[in-house]
């Protein structure tokens, strides 16, 4: 555990210049779903960093690394890849270069402020009599979401200096995991009319897919001193401006930045486009596109903000969640996901994981609009005609989705997870059926989310096979979620989730219309087949332990649970080989327990409680998707200890760096774990069945703690005690709900006491 | 099939220019154990053409490629490499490059003479009015491992013409299969005195493996015309030499290279030693060389030959086994093995597999001396502590043995072959074992074989587990000799031969002195450990079927046979998904039958004819060390027509490029596959037991066979038609055999007829 910043429930502060700046840059990150970038430093930094700016949906077809290529493996691995860099402003006193990594500096302070979305630095920079004071402010604007601003504050406090100030773009720029040392960047044009700008391309690639063209622009802003001259050279464009400071003299510099890329804008538009936003922000003034950006974050806090009473490291790890998360995504555009870095790092590559249906997902239906959370299903969809061509890549018909990519096509490279890990079609599958209870509303399910269904039934269908010496259908050869096991046959959660996706179309296919079916090419013989399927599918189950077996030989092994290992063996991924590891029974994250998180409302109690008893014990939880299933599992299991010990593992996971790897950029998609710890574990909630449903209690650490919730055209909040939970309704039509298993209707306010009768009734 | 070369018991020939350059690169390949190229043209050749050079034991760690490195994965990725190229002799006749890919010329004759060793091309070269005779004849000596000869004979037939020959040596080498287009070569030193030559030292690498110099050094005898001058540049050193010819003017070049490693020699004593080499054979001169040259392949052949009568197609093949693999190794180097492509190719990297003990050995023992096949087995045994390594790299105890290897140390990449197809431990006990049977003498098995035994014991009773619910031991996560199935439980094949590993060792180390327990640090209780688990390890059986299960769910599959397979879809691994692959039930090479092969003397004709009926028609014999196995064992069972499909499927595998990837360079290690087959197949040779066995007969294919076994200090020859089996006791002591279960003493002769009854007798 490693905390870098001070405890505050709105804030990041420190008054550290770090050694570990990876880190620190990580947790600094700030970003607006179309851009974002690392917590670099504009002066620049002479020592360990690494810079990073990327752009949403701008990525490159990487050569793949594979020990011997084989037929359906992927010909490409995908990467968010590090965009020009467009915030840096060389400083220079007296012809001394500004770097923090060598100059004396006193009173530094670095914060970045989450319900504003801001950026700040400030710090006296001392050199014989000369003091200096600078204060950084950056952003990226959540209302314009082409627009970067980056301002500097300069005040001579004692003594007096020649001062350059020089705001430039740099395309100099490469990919740490760059699998060949390769450039992914061309330039293609740059100029300082009608403000300095830099184009540059995405290189050919043997692969074919889609290059980008993202053109930089920046308009300076200048009190204080003058411009003398700028600099184009290759890749590379600068103002510089220059002028002498007496002591109380102060400058400032206002950098408004504009990214256009041919996403959006075509290539020769790209000029106009930028200047326009740029000019607009000049008219609006650092002041007013400040103010815009505030307002928006404060409408999304209105809709998502939680609260914790009584502990403000929990207070301050949500609160950090959500930040990062809408600073990934916010549903602005369907040809966008949540990648598992965001805009913090490039480790990983892809932009999209079954993270988004598993952990997304489902906290966005809460806390943002359908416009927003929408968009996640709409992506899937504009990716069908992919997810064929993935399964016909291995010979497969219907639709496999991938397990990473960025347009649909599997861009992952490793074969155990490529093409074995296929249990996220039915995490797909998931998404809509999760959507469609949530909303209440079946006119995506049956429009475009039937589409996706029948292709991943197909898959399914094709995927399984009839064991004679069985009479069973079986799926050999796959990973599940716990991928400290590969290629095994028969793994419960993958088979059991399998048959419900077949269920689940069969269902769906009974509503829709004739003319959907004639467009899906449906028939009866084909839906009597996933209904053979689905009710002869082979779903391991151990009759002596009485639990679902994870796999066909797991029990086989030699078991142990965790406690049983060394801290030094501790996390085993850095400590034991991968031989042991995949034939260890640890677990890396939920497996038969995703099954029982996913289809919760499908097992009782007793098979959940005893499944958890059984697994829970020999995971390790070194995926960051484990501890939020685990600890939603234990609260409805009234586990209270395990589940906040869940919690703690997911909300604080990067602000407290517990697997050691957030220099490497945070964990995206599994931020949302918190969130959901809290409001699906703590607060029980349920939204399966028709009716809102809570269970809800408070963790013996807190005194209490109340979210928003977006549910059918309404926001509640709902406050919890531990005495007591009570629901304000402040928008939207009177509901009923289910609490403690007893309906209840919300007007504008209801509360329910919290006591052991009311616990009781649910067991 | 594609076969190049006519038919012809003792040569190579053919009149043909090939389209397909790099597959007669290949077959034209010679060496000599210690270094070996391959078929390229000594002038140069300006289309397609894969130039080869290769001295045995140099080679460089290339950087692993894998998706995702994890712990235990290997460091490197170790390479065969291409080294200076020694054979150029640019031609120009009237300043016109001589280059066949687009000159005029006749009668072309290209002829690999297999008994003496030697390659020969001719051919007129035709322009206008003139017209000139090449004859190049070149082989590496098998009498002076370090030199090799090229000798080039112009003659003008038509018209006048000037000559110019440069014979040249070239270091601007590079590997086709460099995983990062990086080079391995340095340029250390070069010069003209006492004769040109071109010093060379493997780059410095990051894993600090030794580096490796080479010094190449020639000797150009002229006759016809006058050196001119000579030329030195970046990795290059020639001579040139000029004249005038008339028609009927005869030009003769002999250049002698010698060729000197830091492997042998000290770097300072290179130019000393290369020079030696060449001045004794100039002293010797041409003839006398080649003299020396043949006489050794004389008496290889001597000891080695069979003799196919009726089928001029398998006599040529089996011939080209047999040089191919003299070529390859002869056991001169205690560090060196039979590598997957020899000195023709460096597809696959590495210099040695399992394959050693699968194949080589077996057919070594017989057709070479003591002191060459032994060899093979202090290799190993010298590369005991990088065995250990192997396993502590795993986490694990006791020695593992590496699936491919320069040094001892794991240097393949691929996580699902190197840690898993951990069964080539079991290879190289039994190859101790076969060694011990076949020569009769324990003393290398009590003095070194132990060592060995005892670490891979060591090894297996710390990789089994003990399965509680099973209450016997295991082994997880294996890949079997069928590497069509990845990461598969309790493969019955090494589970059997892991048992069978502990037995052996534990019968040896009854055997053994007090020293060698002491020095071994063996005590009771870990030899009762050994018999613990032995005697209690899990192999999966199938009562039902009455076959064993090659691994724990292979029944569940959706069993198929090989003959269902639409003929497109085959070779399955150039057009099936890996996925489809690892989830059929189509068997690469021999799995449960390599078992019933290596330990034939320990299961029943019923066990081996019911695992042989219910596996062989699944396997797609798609290794090439399967069909070997199975032609054995059909001999063996009486399948005389599958026993004849599989000898000729090994035999002419190359020759008639059955894979259809020869042009990457030959089979190197499977070609013992068809001397194997005749031998231990149609002759029906075992030496198991204490005495030497035979079960022959003749294939209706074939009027006859004969070959040779050196055996116990004797040198035997066999005779096999279809009435008759001979035996000639050509040197040593008479001899008690075994002949169709009868025992027979062996004087001089002894004849025994081929009958029904003396069939019938084995039943």
């Amino acid at each position: 555990m490693e905390r870098l910043f001070e405890i505050n429930p709105w804030k990041l502060t420190s008054n550290k210049l770090e050694k570990n700046k990876r880190l620190q840059e990580s947790l600094t990150s700030i970003g607006n779903g179309y851009m974002g970038l690392r917590g670099n430093f504009e002066e620049g930094y002479s020592k360990d960093t690494h810079i990073g700016t990327y752009i949403a949906g701008v990525w490159f077809p990487d050569k793949t690394k594979v020990g011997w290529w084989k037929i359906g493996y992927p010909d490409y691995f995908g990467k968010v890849i590090n965009a020009t860099n467009f915030i840096p402003v060389d400083v220079y006193i007296n012809d001394h270069k500004l770097d923090l990594s060598k100059d004396q500096i006193d009173q530094f302070v670095l914060e970045l402020d989450m319900k504003q979305g801001i950026l700040t630095r400030s710090f006296i920079w001392e050199k014989n009599d000369l003091r200096v004071a600078f204060r950084f402010t950056r952003f990226v604007s959540a209302s314009v979401k082409e627009l970067a601003v980056v301002n500097i504050k300069v005040q001579v406090i004692k003594g007096n200096a020649q001062l350059s100030l020089i705001p430039f773009m740099d395309g100099n720029v490469v990919n740490e995991d760059s699998n060949y040392q390769e450039s992914f960047w061309d330039e293609i044009n740059k100029g300082s009319s009608p403000y300095p700008f830099l184009t540059t391309r995405t290189k050919e690639n043997p692969f074919g897919t889609e290059q980008f063209t993202v053109t930089t622009m920046m308009g300076n802003q200048i009190k204080g001193i003058r411009k003398q001259r700028e600099q184009i050279k290759s890749m590379y464009v600068d103002e510089q401006f220059h002028g002498s400071l007496s002591v109380g003299e102060e400058v400032e510099l206002t950098k408004f930045i504009s990214v256009i890329t041919s996403r959006d804008v075509s290539d020769q538009d790209h000029i106009e486009k930028a200047s326009q936003v740029i000019e607009l922000a000049i008219a609006n003034g650092w002041e007013g596109v400040l103010h815009d950006h505030k307002e928006e974050w404060d409408d999304r806090w209105n809709n998502a903000d939680v609260i914790i009473t009584g502990d403000d490291a929990s207070q301050q790890g949500i609160r950090f969640n959500i930040f990062q998360l809408f600073s990934t995504y916010y549903g602005e555009d369907p040809r966008l996901n949540v990648g598992p870095k965001g805009f913090t790092g490039e480790k990983y590559g892809g932009a999209t994981y079954w993270d988004t249906e598993a952990c997304i997902l489902p906290m966005y239906l809460s806390v943002t609009n359908e416009e927003t959370f929408k968009q996640l299903l709409v992506y899937r969809h504009n990716q069908l005609d992919e997810a064929y061509v993935n399964a016909k890549k291995q010979g497969l018909e219907g639709a496999l989705y991938p397990m990473v990519t960025f347009t649909g096509i599997e861009c992952h490279n490793e074969w155990e997870i490529t093409f074995e890990e296929i249990h996220r079609n039915a995490a797909i599958a998931h998404g809509i059926f999760n959507y469609t209870t949530y909303t209440g509303n079946e006119s995506y399910l049956l429009k475009q989310g039937i589409d996706i269904l029948v292709g991943i039934s197909r898959f399914w269908a094709n995927r399984v096979h009839y064991s004679e010496s069985n009479k069973q259908y079986m799926i050999h050869g796959v990973t599940g979620p716990n991928e400290y096991e590969n290629n095994v046959s028969n793994n419960w959660y993958t088979n059991t989730m399998a048959a419900w996706c077949l269920d689940y179309t069969r269902e769906t296919v009974d509503k829709i219309g004739e003319d959907k079916w004639v467009e899906l090419g449906l028939s009866n013989p084909e839906i009597e087949n996933w209904r053979e399927i689905s009710q002869n599918m082979y779903r391991p189950i151990s009759e002596e332990l009485d639990v679902f077996i994870q796999h066909d030989t797991f029990l086989d092994k030699e078991l142990r649970t965790v406690d049983t290992l060394e801290p030094t063996e501790r996390p085993i991924n850095q400590n034991w080989s991968w031989d042991k590891i995949l034939r260890s029974p640890f677990i890396k994250q939920a497996d038969v327990l995703q099954g029982l998180y996913f289809l919760n409302h499908m097992f009782t109690r007793e098979e959940k409680e005893r499944n958890f008893n059984f697994y829970e014990p020999m995971t390790v939880h070194e995926s960051s998707l484990s501890p939020l299933v685990h600890s939603i599992l234990a609260s409805e299991l009234g586990k209270t200890d395990k589940a906040f010990e869940m919690y703690e593992r997911t909300a604080r996971l990067d602000l407290d760096n517990y697997n050691n790897d957030t220099e490497d950029g945070l964990h995206i998609t599994s931020m949302s774990g918190g969130w959901l710890s809290i409001v699906h574990g703590f607060a029980g909630m349920r939204t399966y069945t028709k009716e809102l449903t809570f269970t809800p209690y408070c963790p013996d650490h807190w005194q209490g703690y109340e979210f928003k919730l977006n549910y059918r055209g309404r926001l509640l909040k709902v406050k919890v005690n531990h005495q007591l939970v009570e629901f304000y309704l402040e928008k939207g039509d009177p509901l009923n709900m289910v609490v403690f298993n007893r309906t209840v209707t919300l007007k504008e306010y209801h509360s329910v006491p919290i006591n052991k009768r009311n616990a009781e009734d649910l067991l």
